[in-house]
Parts: structure tokens; C-alpha cells; sequence
């Protein structure tokens, strides 16, 4: 503990990886028993009044905890914490049982349905990225806690920033368990660099110019820390907790030319504000979806956080979505996140299901929205609630007027009314997809249903890439390795069959730019640069599309295990693909970029690229010249273009020339536009391009038919 | 009292009509002084622990309650009653005094924005059909209350339907106030015929088979009368209540092919759900804007609402927008609307302004917004709260993220979860306006803007047209009748400089299709003509755009004071326009209807309306023929089609043929569309159009260019 009834099921019969093959089948039907984790208490004496409390994180999903067989606690849910009183009911050497029920099943079919009537993450019922494996277990830290007989159950500092930013009026609360005349509340706020900035029984003091919190690309997260101490009559510290704030003012609003739309009658509103704004200041939110990097919760530690959240930061990305897919993390996570200055996007665990308006699921939906919100409601990092994934969407039909969501909206209002909220994604005007490098059907490229779109945000799209062949070894038999099969531990890892029949590895795709593979070193190589070129080219044009556009985050950052093909940057554990460093580029807060309308080109065609400077710095700076060269496969340069743009204000892009320049026969299949730097040579940007030659070049021109 | 301290003192000094000519600005700054109202109190002696209160319905706006000179009340907000226990504290003759504050005023300019800190409706502060005149006092019934000793402060009676309509779960609640030991509560319900369902104190009791509440065009508006009697320790009677439930429900849900949408990568959501569905059956909702028929609150009285609700009644409405510029209206507008089975989408009072996230006015508007729910939710008729009017508009800029609006849904959510909410109106895909026959710009009629959208819903659209000679003769000086002036009394009545510099009046729109007018009756027949023609054809083409389009409400239904010129059906006090018969022929539960591209039509054209059967009713029928002709103004009538219908479904509209006449030389500046159904007689329909001969018929052909 923490972990899982599976994992337990499967160290005690020596069952093989989870992971390999088509191994998850093994696991069928675990999630359909009760079972039973049993201890024997042992604690000290309880002398001078101490009391004692059996306290857990959290239990996944429904469970009953017994003493000596008596049921004390009957609950339903994941995300409250337990914590139960044991004084005067335990003795040393007494049993203490958790007996975990069977997973939520609304219905028999096995789909993401099931779990349309609980608040168990509806991912782990199989997604186009995940197996269906249901977890059940202790996911949180469980154990005794011995308790002076005063102490402080509850402490916290609220804030309200003043409107120029300049003055911040604290707010701390605590709730005292236990006899507490005579005593008295003594509260500490030390500053990011350690120093004592207030200290004293004041539960409103106000602090001026305060140090405030920033997305690492913007500024310092800066954190505070605040110490609350329960002082006996004799002055004595009896109990104390502590925690840390970030002091900043988030805000979701229009983009600047927002309120012109709509023009015409009859008026529609214009669409909802998309755009974060943080201390006043507007932010391109650049990220990815989290989908959780582990299928059992109770695995998730901080380790994996720090190793995935440290990438996630040093490819340049400000915020993260936690899709509601998938369990919200653990308190780590929220921790790091709020060190490293990434945002956060946080959702209720609803996804693609209609959730009911039944008043048993509401219940549970209440309980579990406010633990979750009291518990996340401190971490400045989080920046957003959203009641959950395609929630609007035709495969979910829930739609404003739901209870659960008009409930979540109302737990967050009550609750944390400083903090935006967002119904469910996409909302109007907001963009998800598309999930491939050219459209299934139409053959449209990524690049252009961008470049044709006008969203106010783009909160998720993806462009697949396969594994590396490392990790394909690992989780695929050697028999099945090539050519890759559209069954077996192949489909069982999401490279078929998944979505579109040729999802994740989309082999017709990579084949209809590359031609046949004839290894499966050559399937990556192509697969992964399709997906790095594809990303860059996305995560670019939705900057470019700034300020109409706030946001580009890709679907999905991460996985909870090895697929052999999916849409994420980073393959399970966190093995980043190629594909991540192309993301790290296209993010950058500065940078030369191009608008390119396609990815193959042939001899004759005329190239036509875009020059931009990106800025997402909140500093102006003068960028200096781009030149615009072409390098092909045999080393030819061929200069293109030179621009000077004037200065690059904070915030803000410019629109550059275009390129107009008709392609001769290059040597090879691929070619490099280049654009360099010289002022500024870390802005410089780097595009593969596809070629072939004229196929008709040395034929008789055919007589054109007019007609 | 009721009235308005306004109305108080131009009594007292004689002062004429407030609604003749420009009399209305002789009341500029009353609203800025205390005003105070001062009784002697009288009541009987109170024995037997007899309790006295005073009671209050509302005071208009901001106001203190002294009792011999010392404060006993302080409040903010009109919607919000008074009831304060005297017992104890006053003696017969003491002194009670109201003193009304000073209207509040956010701005020193005089605009609509100086409500905006505030719960006092906006529109008082002018308005482009309201003069700027902004009443206060004592708009609610005030009077002493002697109660018994224990009372009912409180009774309801709470119900949750079955998912198939076919069994209720009652829920009675009383809240007793004074000592309750040995008191017993007996419930009573009685049937809409009178009967007994229920007697006995079981709180919780169920009804099999429900007689419904439906809206008047779809069934009978069936109301019970439930009767709460508070019985002492020997079965006597003590207090009783009593009330009416109407037991239906009520849902907005998204149209049939509305979840088709979006089909286009990167995909938004789906627009939200407009359509309003009583129990289990999706209703057109047809009707108007209301917009609180006086000036004045404390003039509103049960007398003028009978009226204009049995003509809106017989002109096949079916709802009413209470639109959030106005104050919710008296207790007998509701219990009207239940009986008729009007339904009521009521709003907050919120309009066209950017209310803030300011604490003291979240205050004051949680406390408003939590009485009006309180005293509307056991309305059948009231079907939608909407957080206010426009709110989401470029001149409101507020958001989904406003704090007043995530206090509304949060309020209306936690007392009333039952009931839809909308955060405003329009939200995205919802039309408002336009509000003149043609385009002021454009030069586009409204006919033609309608038929080339698409929207979810039509709440608010306008065609203005002139008052009656005899309301203009009542209300502008003999001297400025003809020709209308731009100035004086005529723009004082909104003729002229208001939204547009020729609105209402829209002479140059007039003189478009008719030509300069020779006199006032002139005008006023033309303008009417245009009012009524316009408005027939925008409900027809909303309509026709059913299931798609699911409401059509026009701008607006009555007024507060008589207007010359406005977008009303109903001129103040209660006369009705011709447009409110062309309405009401157009609202018509079944009717051949022609969807007619333009008003004017030129000898040679090719006229070309297109034939429906349009059918709101809950049941079926065989329509029968529609035979088209056309009536010159010289009695000649041509035959254009005849078209055979097969089986009307309910609630479902038939397309027919479109007819494809080249128009000859009509005699006379006006012609007939006429649709006659020989088997349906009341389903035929009208439509007045414009003629001019070819200017050019005679004249020798310019040779074309082709260039």
C-alpha cells in the first residue's frame, strides 16, 4: 500500500509484466471481486489525552473499512480522503479491514459507459490509448496518526490581490479539533528568499508588493510559505501545519478583438474568452494533454512527476491539461507544478459519457468535486477547473443544462469563486483534432485544416508517431515484429484498429509519402519525423493565429503505458520521442517560423512559405534579420529570402514576406528550408520538407482540354 | 402605497400627466432625495401571545424602516420583502417610518451604466423606448400583520416527476415559527376539478397519474391547490396556507439534428440547447419580449395583467420574455400566466451593462437574486431563469467568467435544479434583431436576413411601427403633430434619435416603399402596414425553421408609457396595434404560410413564394389544399398554384412547391398573396405586398454590356 488489487493479485502468482504483449487480458474481470486488505493496529499508548486517527489518501473506488469486523466507514469515491477517529474504539493488536467493492458497471457492455454513472475515470474502461484494466485498490498513503488532544484539522490562506497587483490582503482560516480555550493561533508568512514577512495572531494581515507567482516563461513562481502554530495556554506550540501559497491573479478573457464578432444580424454573442491572463498579463498557453503517466494511481510518485514535469519545462511548455479521462495526481504532482511555474488545467473525472441527472451519481459528484477542490484550491498552479472531456460533444450529448455540470459549477463558484471555470472542452470556438498527419477521408493535411481554421484556442490535436524500436522490443514478441500486424500485441498496443482502423500507426499514411517500408527501423524513422515535422507545424500556426488563438496543446503529452504508436510526445515510462524536441523548437519563446501549406513538393511547383517572427516573451526585443534558405539532401544551398523586421513588441507576432520561388529538381527525397538567425541565432528554425521530381517531366505535354 | 414617491409629489403640486409631451423631464433628480413615509401605528390589543409584524412586499430601491426614530431596517434591493416582528416593540400610535434613499448611481453620466453596481432595473434610466425617469418607493403592498403565536412563517410543496410523467413525489415543507410542541401540520391537495388527492400529514406522499401543466396550445394548464393547516394541541386550526403547484417538466434540450454538428476538424461543440421541451414534448415557443407595462412598479396591478395577458393569450403566444431591463413583475402577473398556461423565461435584472465582480454587489444581488427565486420557483409558468439581458454583447463585455453570472447559475442550481438556466440571452447561436423593416445600412430587409440564417432560437427581433392617431393626439401638443419633428415630444416619445436617428418613427424607410406622406394618417397607416407585414413574415420564417430554429419572441410585446413609434404590439396602456392581429394569425397553431423573398415587386419580376403547412400542434391532421392566388388592388385575381398536402404530423412542418410567376401589370401600388385552404378554412392566410410597374417598359432596350 499504496498500489493495486491487480498488482498485488499479479506479484503473488508471478504473473509476467502487465505491460508485455497482449498480457493485460490476464486482468480481466479482476475488477468484478471484493477484496480484502486486513492489519493489525499497532500505536503507542495514548497518554495526556493523545488521540488517535486512521488516516488515508484515498481508497479506488467504493470500499468498507471494519473494526474487529464492525463497518465504521462505507464510501464511494476515490478522491476523498479518509480520516476516522479511532481513540477509545482501537485497541493495540485490533484488525482493521478494507474491503475494496468491484469497479462501477452501469451497463454490460464493456466501453467507456460503464462508467458513466460513477466518478471512477472513465479511461481505464479502454481508450484508444489505454487497455481496459480497471484498477481498484488503496491508490494513497494509508496510516495511524497519533493527534494531541487539541489540533489543527484545517488551515489555510485565501488572498485577495488588490487590482493594481501592488497589495495583497491575506485571509487565514484553521479549524481547531478538540477543547480549544485558552488557546491561540499563531500565524508565520516567510518570503520565497526564507524571510519572515509576517508572523502574529492576525488572521487578515496585508502585505504590500507582494512577490507574485509566474509560469516559469513569464516570470518567477514565486512561492511563500505560511506556518500556522496552535499555541497552548503556556504559549507552548501544541500542533502546527504549514504550506505554501503562490500570490497571483488568474483570469479567462476575450482576445483584444473578440467583442468585434459578430457583425451581423441576426447577433449571435461572440464566443466564450479562452485567453489566460495572468497578473494582468495575456498568455499563449503552450502544452499538452496529461492523460496520467501510470494505468494504476496508486504507482504515480514523484519521481515520474519530476522526470516528465522537468521536460515538459524545458521544452518550453507552460501548461498542462489534466484531461478528466483520468484521475486527478497526487499532491506531488500539484507541488512540482507550482516550483517549476507550469499551469495547470484541471478537470472533474467526466469524459465522453453522458452523465446523468441522477440523484445517487450527483451525490457522489458533490463529494467528490469538493474534496478535490479543497484539496487543489491552495496550488497557484492550477489555473483552470473544467468540469470535463467532449462533454458537448454528439458521442457524449451532455449539454448546459446537465445537473453534474451545472453542480460542478456551482461547487466551484461556492468554493473558489477566484479561479475560471470552464463547462467541459471544447466549448464554442474551441478546436480539438484533428489526430493524424492528413485527414483519414479527405487526405487534407493537419497543416492546412489549421491554417483554414479560426479557433480561440486549439486545446487538443495530435499528430501519431510509433514508439521508438527500443521500446517496441520491449513490449512486442520478436515474432510479431515486422511487418507490424494489425493484431495481436501490435493492436493490443493501439497501432490498429484504434478510432480509424489504421490508427495509431497509420501505416497508409507514412506509406503514402514515404512508399513501402522495408524494415521497421525505416516505419519509425518516418512515422516519428512525420509526427515532429506535423507538431511543429501545428503548435506554430496556432501561435501564429495569436491573439485571436490562446492556446496549443497537443493531445497528449504522456501515456500510462508502452503504446507501439500513439499521439504522445513522451513514450511510458518517459522516453521522449523525437518528436518532443521538435515541440521544445515550435515553443520557444522567440523564434523565426514559417507558414508552410504542405509537407511534399514536387519539381516545378512554386514554394511559397510565410516568414514570421513569434514572440510569446514578455519582453520586446529587436530580432534582427531572417534569411530564408533551402538546403537539399546533397548539401545546395539555395538562398531564398532575407527580411529585417523592425522591433518585436512584448507579446506580439509579426507577419513576415512570402517566399515565391519555383522549385528546380533537387537531389533526394526530402529538403530543408532553413531559416537563420544571425542577431539572435537560438530563434533560428529548421522545416523537412518532402520532393520528388516531376513525373511528367520528360513527357510530351498532353493538349491542354479547355473545355 | 403602493406607488411612487414620484407620483406622490407631482400629485401633491398638481403637476400634469407624466406622459404628455416632454413633461417627463420635469422629474429629473427626484430620484437623487431621501424621501420618507411616515404612519402612526394602529392595531388591536394582542392578546393570547397574538404576535405583530409588519409586512412588505418591496421597497424601491435603497431604504431604512425607523420605528419611533430608530432604525430597524437597512436594505439594499426592491425584489427582497420586508417582515419584521413588532411584538413586543411598538405601541398603538408610535411612529413608523420608510425612508426611501436616493436612487443608486455608479457614474455621474446619465446613462443606462449608472445601474450597473446595482439591482435596480436598468431601464428606468432611459431606454430607447423608456424615458430617463427612475422611480422609488413603496412599489409592494405594506400593511401590519397580526399573526398567532406559532405560525407558518413558510409552506411548500416541492414535487419530482417520474421519468414517464406518470406518478408525482410530493414534498410538502413548512417552517413554524414560534414554539411547535403538540402542533401538528395537515396537508391537503386538491384536484384542478376541485376533488380531494390528499389529505393527512404525510410529508412525502405520492400521486399516480397527474393531471399536467401545459402551456395553453399544447393542453390544459392544470393547477392543484395544496393547503397547509398548522394544528394546535387540540386539532384546532391555528394558521393555514395555501397554494397552487402546476405539476409538469420542464427541460431545454438540444434540437434533433443539432448534434450533426460541428462535422469540421478541429471541431468545436455543438451550439446549446434552445428548444424548450414540456413534458417529454419539444414546444415552439411563440411569443414576445415583455417589457413591464408602466413605468411606475406600484402602478403594476392584476387588472392591466389580465388584460394584456388574455390579448396575448388570443394572439397564440405561448411564452413570454421577461426581459431583465425590467423588475420582475407582482405576484398576480404569475398566478395569471399559471392559469392561462403562458410560460415565463424570467430574468434577472441584469441588461446591457458590464456588472462586476464587486463584493457589495455580489451581495446585494445573491440576497435579490435568492428572493426572487424564492417567490418564482412555484410557478408552473416560469420555465427558464436567465441570468439577464445581452449581457454577453460587445457593449455588455461581460463573460461566462463573470462572478455575477456564476452567482446566478450557482443560486438557481442549489434552490431551483429543476428549472433551465441561461446565462444570458443571446448565447451563441441565438439571434437577436434585427429591429426595422430593412436594414438601416443595408438596405437588406429583415424577411431576407431571417431567411439566410440559421439560428437556435429568434429572442428578440423588432419591426417598429407608428402608435394610432388617437394615442399621438393624446400625447404630442397639437402644434407638433404633422410633419413629425426629429425633436420636441416626438423624440421625447421616441420617434426620432434613438439606437438609429430615424427610430422608431423610420420615416425614411416609410418613404422608401411609399413615397413622401401628406399627412399623419398616412404615416401611420403605411408604417403599420409595414409593422404588421414584417412581423408576420419573421414569426413564418422562424417557424419554418423549426426544429432547427425553436423560438420566435419579437421586440417587444407592450410598453411602459405611450410611445409614438416603437417595436411593441400593444401601445400604453393596452391598445393593440394592427401588427398584434397579423401576429396572431401568424402564430396560428396550424396555417398555409408563404415564405416571400421581398415586400416590393416590379412589373416582369418573377415572383416566387414558396408554399408551407405549418403546424405547432401537438396533434396530427389532414390539411387538405392550399390554393394560391393573387388579388390585385382592382379585384383581378390570378390563380398561381394549388398544392395537395398528405397528413400534417404533429409538430411538424411541410415544405411545398414553390410558385414561379412572372408578374404582370397589376393596377394599383399594392397586391394580395392569398392562400386559401377550402377543407381548413381558419388555417388561410394573407399577405399584403407592394407593386410598381417597370420604370423602363417603355423605353427603347441600352444594348448590354457584356464587358
Amino acid at each position: 500500500v499504496p498500489g493495486a488489487v491487480q498488482l498485488d493479485w499479479a506479484a503473488a502468482n508471478n504473473w509476467p509484466p502487465y505491460w508485455h504483449g497482449e498480457n493485460p487480458r490476464a486482468y480481466d474481470g479482476l475488477e468484478d471481486h471484493f477484496w480484502t486488505y486486513e492489519t493489525r493496529l499497532e500505536f503507542p499508548s495514548l497518554n495526556d489525552g493523545s488521540r488517535l486517527f486512521f488516516v488515508c489518501g484515498g481508497v479506488d473506488y467504493r470500499f468498507t473499512i471494519a473494526l474487529n469486523g464492525q463497518t465504521i466507514l462505507d464510501q464511494e469515491g476515490m478522491f476523498t480522503p479518509v480520516e476516522i477517529e479511532l481513540t477509545g474504539r482501537a485497541r493495540g493488536g485490533d484488525g482493521l479491514r478494507v474491503v475494496v467493492h468491484p469497479a462501477p458497471k452501469s451497463v454490460a457492455e464493456k466501453t467507456r459507459a460503464q462508467a458513466d454513472h460513477s466518478c471512477k475515470p472513465a479511461v481505464s474502461y479502454g481508450w484508444d490509448f489505454h487497455p481496459r484494466l480497471i484498477p481498484l485498490g488503496i491508490w494513497q498513503d494509508a496510516h495511524l496518526e497519533v493527534r494531541p488532544r487539541s489540533f489543527l484539522a484545517e488551515a489555510q490562506v485565501d488572498y485577495r490581490l488588490s487590482e493594481d497587483l501592488k497589495s495583497v490582503a491575506l485571509q487565514f482560516t484553521a479549524r481547531i479539533d478538540g477543547p480549544s480555550d485558552g488557546c491561540d493561533l499563531r500565524w508565520t508568512l516567510l518570503s520565497p528568499d526564507g524571510a519572515t514577512v509576517f508572523s502574529g495572531t492576525d488572521q487578515t494581515p496585508e502585505i504590500a508588493n507582494p512577490a507574485l507567482w509566474w509560469p516559469h516563461d513569464q516570470g518567477t513562481p514565486a512561492l511563500y510559505t505560511w506556518r500556522a502554530e496552535l499555541l497552548g495556554e503556556d504559549g507552548a506550540v501544541i500542533d502546527r501545519r504549514q504550506g505554501r501559497i503562490g500570490i497571483r491573479r488568474v483570469r479567462l478573457v476575450m482576445a483584444p478583438d473578440q467583442w468585434i464578432e459578430p457583425i451581423a444580424f441576426p447577433k449571435s454573442r461572440s464566443h466564450p474568452p479562452m485567453t489566460l491572463e495572468i497578473n494582468g498579463r495575456p498568455i499563449f498557453a503552450k502544452g499538452a494533454n496529461w492523460v496520467s503517466p501510470e494505468i494504476f494511481p496508486g504507482l504515480l510518485n514523484a519521481e515520474t512527476y519530476n522526470t516528465q514535469l522537468h521536460l515538459v519545462r524545458h521544452s518550453n511548455m507552460n501548461l498542462l491539461r489534466l484531461w478528466g479521462g483520468a484521475p486527478a495526481q497526487k499532491e506531488s504532482f500539484y507541488e512540482l507544478c507550482d516550483e517549476l511555474g507550469i499551469m495547470l488545467w484541471q478537470e472533474f473525472p467526466l469524459a465522453c459519457n453522458c452523465y446523468p441527472d441522477d440523484p445517487a451519481y450527483l451525490r457522489v459528484l458533490d463529494q467528490e468535486s469538493r474534496s478535490l477542490i479543497h484539496r487543489l484550491k491552495p496550488h497557484p498552479s492550477v489555473v483552470l477547473w473544467c468540469g470535463g472531456n467532449e462533454l458537448f460533444n454528439a458521442w457524449s450529448r451532455m449539454t448546459d443544462q446537465a445537473l453534474p455540470l451545472r453542480l460542478l459549477a456551482s461547487n466551484c463558484f461556492q468554493l473558489d469563486p477566484q479561479r475560471p471555470f470552464l463547462p467541459t472542452s471544447p466549448v464554442d470556438g474551441v478546436g480539438h483534432g484533428y489526430y493524424a498527419f492528413r485527414h483519414h477521408q479527405t487526405g487534407e493535411e493537419a497543416w492546412s485544416l489549421f491554417q483554414n481554421s479560426s479557433n480561440t484556442a486549439y486545446c487538443e490535436f495530435g499528430v501519431p508517431g510509433p514508439a521508438s524500436g527500443e521500446v517496441l522490443r520491449e513490449i512486442i514478441p520478436e515474432a510479431e515484429l515486422f511487418p507490424p500486424r494489425t493484431g495481436g500485441a501490435w493492436k493490443e498496443h493501439h497501432a490498429a484498429g484504434v478510432w480509424e482502423p489504421s490508427c495509431w500507426l497509420d501505416l497508409p499514411i507514412i506509406e503514402h509519402y514515404f512508399g513501402p517500408a522495408t524494415s521497421l527501423e525505416a516505419i519509425v524513422e518516418r512515422g516519428q519525423l512525420l509526427q515532429a515535422e506535423g507538431y511543429k507545424g501545428l503548435y506554430e500556426e496556432a501561435r501564429r493565429q495569436k491573439p485571436v488563438a490562446s492556446m496549443a496543446l497537443c493531445w497528449c503529452l504522456n501515456e500510462p503505458w508502452p503504446t507501439a504508436a500513439n499521439n504522445s510526445l513522451i513514450s511510458w515510462p518517459s522516453r521522449p520521442k523525437p518528436a518532443l524536441a521538435a515541440v521544445a523548437a515550435a515553443c520557444r519563446p522567440v523564434l523565426a517560423s514559417a507558414r508552410i501549406r504542405k509537407l511534399q513538393w514536387t519539381e516545378g511547383e512554386w514554394f511559397d512559405p510565410e516568414i514570421w517572427w513569434l514572440n510569446d516573451a514578455p519582453e520586446s526585443c529587436a530580432p534582427g534579420e531572417i534569411n530564408a534558405h533551402l538546403e537539399a539532401a546533397d548539401g545546395d544551398r539555395w538562398p531564398l529570402l532575407s527580411w529585417r523586421a523592425g522591433a518585436l513588441q512584448s507579446n506580439q507576432n509579426l507577419r513576415g514576406p512570402r517566399v515565391q520561388w519555383q522549385l528546380p529538381d533537387l537531389n533526394g527525397e526530402r529538403f530543408t528550408l532553413v531559416l537563420e538567425t544571425p542577431e539572435r541565432p537560438a530563434a533560428g528554425s529548421r522545416y523537412t520538407l518532402l520532393f520528388r521530381r516531376h513525373s511528367a517531366k520528360h513527357a510530351t505535354p498532353a493538349i491542354m482540354n479547355l473545355g
